[in-house]
């Protein structure tokens, strides 16, 4: 198991409880969205979820029951702003993006066949393209430093795609796929239409199926321009462009496990609905789940306006915090969390240093994330969620500050820049 | 897809209901129990289910919520009959057994290798098995004919598995498991425990592991004693004995997707909870479950007598209307179908005649399952399942009445005994 579970183990045997146990645990390292449970549960109580027909406890469409797959269908078309029309038979239905992941990888793929992917990313990929489907990673690696071609800090570009696939190529490694996460997890930033397209073309002409993980789509909370996989015009491959998303995030909902995967190709989707089987939902979620969707007023109005605004707030909350206590991070204008950079704080620049950071924070009960967890080439960055109460975040910046100001570790001056 | 996925399709597209579709196909094809849904639902809707805490919507341990495998514990010791108090860390919870299936076949045993399992049984069991784990099916045929050995038809013997064994062996088929459905399915029959136990010898001799199905273990309608085998009091291979069961049939919710593991090898769990991630359940309908097993006097006083009690009548019920046509059936006392012979109004004693037969009631618009779709070695048996009710029971043998008794499928007489 990965670091991110390792961390999240720990946190479940000593969860941090304001009242019963505030010596405990406290979470930033587990990408959950917990600022909207009250609107949620407000929802939930509502007349149109008791209503459970006996049909929704018997078997059903593997795929996903019909009617919650047309919600879906009209849901994405919509918030993704379709370039047209879902089919809700090009949709499936499943208990959350880990199976997405662990059907396609089968599917897709032969095992050791590689997938390229821009690092860091989030580091549950690898097991979850590993433990069925058997395929490895294909670092594109990204790096803070801005050279002349690049604007930003871990820019991607289609020359560093080039780079990777031809190295795969010579280690004999056959690359099939290229996973793009959009928004990005844990860089937090947002995918340029035009680069998006430049991918899909680089993965077009080399003949790779493209898998779009846009599971924090509706969790952008800057007033920049998301552009989804679903919206583009015309796609380069369409045939080899599979899309997914989830419940978790943009709902806050990771608990429930629903997960949807989007394709236009027919084999594909006929071999994962052979396995959606065993990562099928319980009927009475899909009918709850589709009560939600079919709130437009609710959602439109209540839900994710609220949303946005909680996580631009909470977002500027901890970024504010990290300032004061000297800690630098990336612009963000989406998902539940921020890069931070902790270089500085670091005794050497080296990924031993990083994991003993990493110790030290979880020895005064905080937990985030090391960039190891996420494949990073670079030591010293950490995510940070935000997505958390006011008072757990200022307890973060409070265990964070104590811990990085105290003698031994002590700021050591390097030539990284911050 | 095999026959019952094809059936079950069938169904689907087109499903019987009083008002709305009376012409539909009646489905009596598909293992479900919806005779007890009104005490299900009425249970549903106490306070105790609505109580859902912010919790229940995070991520929580894959192996399942730990107070859901506490309950789940204390269940299967008292409704097993367990020999020793079951440690809720031998437990892991899937999304239904079909997921128990597949982690047990990708982890037990390498791609390619055997497992046997005496024919006729569950044909789903070729799929989950195969399309993550890639193990093939070793059959154990078993017939109708009594023979002096045996006391009653289609009687497994350890003779015949150590034949079938021998066979794989000489074929090349690594053998590395022994799957035992208890109380059977489709035949409806519960291994008394002498046979359960020289099973068990049987494997603990060749080194196999057994998973023994136990998923209709509170279905069973006769005064017999079923002895599961987590009530035994020494296991021959403890390390190798892994036992799974689920809320499908006994609670008559398949939707409900919840399937159970226990096993105490540490290593197999190990194994199996890292693919559990792929494989969990919701956490609200970990918590309602949750508040069904600790309602000992629901399950003790109202939900199971009444369950079992109308099981009965159900059983009775349809065994009648078949005597009435002419068609027999395998004495059963758990599960929730019995196993029929038709063999007299097959065409011919073969396979086709008999898929033939099932598509004429097909046409009917009345799905049941034909012994193919068991792997069964003797044409002309089917799978009814009787849990449902009284109407459809009655509506099922006036539509097989017609079918069997019109003149294209006139009984043509045949040595089999029947």
């Amino acid at each position: 198991p990965g670091l991110l579970d390792e961390g999240f183990a720990l946190y479940l045997a000593d969860p941090f409880d304001r009242e019963r146990n505030p010596e405990g645990v406290l979470n930033l390292g587990t990408s959950e969205n917990t600022l909207c449970f009250d609107l949620i549960e407000e929802r939930l109580t509502r007349p149109d979820m008791n209503y459970l027909q006996p049909d929704l406890f018997q078997y059903s469409d593997a795929q996903g029951i019909r009617s919650f797959r047309e919600e879906i269908a009209k849901f994405l078309t919509d918030y993704a702003r379709a370039a047209k029309e879902l089919n809700p038979e090009n949709i499936t239905v499943m208990n959350g993006c880990c199976a997405v992941f662990a059907t396609l990888s089968t599917v897709l793929c032969d095992p050791g066949d590689g997938y390229l992917i821009p690092a860091p990313y989030y580091g549950g990929i690898n097991s979850k393209m590993w433990l069925y489907g058997e395929l490895q990673p294909v670092h594109v690696p990204l790096f803070s430093e801005v050279t002349d071609e690049e604007s930003h800090p871990f820019q991607l570009t289609v020359e560093k795609l080039e780079a990777a696939l031809q190295r795969a190529k010579k280690q004999g490694i056959r690359v099939r796929a290229l996973i793009l996460i959009n928004p990005h997890n844990p860089l937090g930033d947002i995918y340029p239409a035009q680069l998006l397209k430049e991918c899909l073309d680089f993965a077009h002409r080399y003949e790779l199926h493209v898998i779009m993980d846009e599971i924090y789509m509706l969790s952008v909370y800057d007033d920049i321009t998301f552009t989804s996989v679903l919206s583009l015009e015309s796609l380069p491959d369409p045939e080899r462009t599979h899309f997914m998303w989830g419940f978790s995030k943009d709902f806050g909902m990771c608990g429930i496990r629903v997960g949807v995967l989007h394709t236009t190709n027919h084999e594909i989707q006929k071999a994962v609905n052979q396995l959606a089987v065993f990562h099928s939902c319980p009927g009475p979620v899909q009918h709850v789940l589709s009560q939600f969707l079919k709130d437009r007023d609710w959602m439109d109005n209540v839900f994710f306006p609220t949303n946005k605004k909680r996580l631009k707030e909470a977002q500027k909350l901890l970024v504010d915090g990290l300032a004061d206590i000297g800690v630098p991070v990336l612009k963000s204008s989406g998902g539940l969390y921020v890069w931070a950079d902790f270089r500085k704080f670091l005794k050497s620049q080296t990924f031993e240093a990083e994991l003993e950071l990493w110790q030290k924070l979880l020895d005064k009960k905080l937990l985030i994330s090391p960039g190891k967890a996420f494949c990073c080439y670079e030591p010293g960055w950490f995510r940070l969620v935000f997505s958390n109460s006011v008072d757990k975040i200022y307890l973060c910046i409070k265990r964070l500050e104590e811990m990085l100001h105290t003698n031994d570790a002590e700021p050591v001056p390097n030539n990284a820049s911050s």
